[in-house]
């Protein structure tokens, strides 16, 4: 059902029924490293390459939750998935063996948002029983992608951050239990102009503030609605960003809000700067903590905010600015 | 409504209400070249890169299919865009200034087929009133993005196809009049092992036979169901190899066979070899003649399947084959 400008309430939400969290060694010494369902010492995962070890952080997940849902591949009657590759091709080698009608997903480190509402979407509408939600990212293949070669050792400013080795992937279903997603916001891209490729906290704050405001004036809430407002990526300084920017609309989300980037890592110990990000940054807390905290009924309902700074090499050397987008989605226990 | 294995029959057809195409010089030479509502001279689209050329053929494609509807950009619930470039930046910068909440979508040249798909659902489902599909493709952003820089002069085998320059838009709406979108069926990724880059309607054509399998499965149905079967770009190559893996199935679909890669450019005079390719091949062909064919009364009933070949330099430079992807879509006048 439309709700507002932006958002879909949903008649028959559905529910969470299975999940599962894979991530690499540095997630694995994390603050939440007990807590992931696979943690792979081999940042390879037995490949030749940083891609096929993505593809196989894909498929291991995608798996897993599925197992965890009690089902098999040929359960899923569709399939939601992307990465940060160009081209998607750590979702395309990943879960092509599942043989799952694929739509392929671009949001930059939103897409698990973006993934879980057009999941829900098919599933609420009756277009789908059962849907398989993922999203990943993999710290050497982006930082291929996207950085420096790993061997050149360039130094970092304390405003990047560190591409998380991970995957979450959902099981979303018409009937079963599980936390139920009962709305989503879709965002818009917005673009304040910022241009520094080492600060996407910055970059993406805008956007998650936009999508933020305009859950709450579309569902008519506020902040104290919600047990924790969960953004993807936006790290240290994007959490800031953020904040000041709500206060500007006379929103003030600070009891209630936390960032994945900022839980995956230890900043005292772990040198990752700002905060984890990527796809698979909020994909796999959302399935190794959120999740679970709301199984075991301590958060009744958040507001699940991942956030995706939408660039590439080529659109960053041709002075293109940064611009960020956000997609939210309700997860109630 | 589900049908069968991977399709939906709609319950409340969305109506193609409005619809713009926009390509290259290139293109408007070809022998559609008069029924594309813009053709624009200048390869740069006035800008200073392919980039910003491919984001402006969007822009600009967008905007004519909202005008064409008699509609503004604030009417658009939903946007769903792709394009063929890393991280979609076309896409990225071409829409942003429309501010319409976005799923940006990769399917490789399947894009248009998974745009419609999706937005189908959002309005059948009654998400969204109206929402816009699009999809683009820029020969030399592609070239730069896949192959060989221009200047390189590289020789291309006969098997090749040449990326189209063009971009085609259409607004779905719940009410209004025009074509109707009455079914889908979403392809999975379908690998033969093929990894040759410059014979990609080969590498396409065993997912477009899957899909079209399948979804003559799924609703019953036989080719002479449909006055047209519309691939996106398998060229010469690719679609004498759909017709004879259809004839091991024992489905002939030549009588109905059209593939938008071979009527956009003329083999005899154009040098594009295999045929068009790209995004943008299928989604300007399906705006600027397969929707006036319906609209006309020509055709009453088409099955609109684009194709696409999932690789990226990265994959096929690490030696991995060149999966493909086909998505249905059901149009009724």
């Amino acid at each position: 059902m439309q709700k507002g400008k932006s958002s879909i309430e949903f008649k028959h939400p559905p529910r969470i029924i299975g999940k599962a969290s894979v991530v690499g060694k540095k997630e694995g010494e994390g603050p939440l490293g007990n807590l992931f369902d696979q943690v792979e010492q081999d940042p390879m995962f037995g490949t030749a390459s940083w891609e096929e070890a993505e593809s196989q952080l894909q498929k291991r997940a995608a798996e897993a939750a599925i197992q965890n849902a009690g089902l098999t591949p040929a359960d899923m009657r569709y399939m939601l998935a992307g990465d940060l590759l160009g081209q998607l091709i750590a979702t395309s080698f990943g879960v092509m063996e599942l043989e799952i009608p694929l739509f392929g997903l671009y949001g930059a480190c939103s897409t698990m948002g973006e993934s879980m509402t057009l999941g829900s979407i098919l599933v609420d509408g009756g277009y789908a029983d059962r849907v398989l939600s993922l999203a990943s990212s993999h710290f050497a293949s982006a930082e291929k992608q996207f950085r420096f070669p790993l061997e050149y050792g360039n130094q970092r400013p304390l405003s990047a951050s560190w591409t998380v080795t991970g995957c979450g992937a959902v099981v979303l279903s018409k009937n079963g239990d599980g936390p139920r997603i009962t709305g989503v916001t879709t965002g818009k891209i917005v673009d304040m102009g910022l241009k520094d490729s080492m600060n996407m906290g910055a970059c993406m704050a805008p956007a998650a503030a936009d999508t933020i405001c305009q859950h709450f004036q579309d569902f008519g809430r506020m902040p104290d609605d919600y047990d924790r407002i969960i953004t993807g990526d936006l790290g240290i300084v994007g959490k800031q960003i953020l904040e000041e920017f709500l206060d500007g609309k006379g929103i003030d989300i600070r009891r209630q809000h936390m960032d994945c980037g900022i839980e995956i890592f230890s900043a005292s110990t772990q040198d990752t700067h700002a905060g984890g990000s990527g796809c698979g940054c909020s994909a796999s807390v959302l399935c190794a903590y959120v999740l679970p905290q709301m199984m075991k009924g301590e958060w009744k309902r958040v507001l699940f905010v991942p956030t995706g700074a939408l660039l590439s090499t080529v659109s960053f050397n041709e002075g293109q600015s940064v611009p960020g987008i956000a997609h939210a989605v309700v997860i109630e226990a």
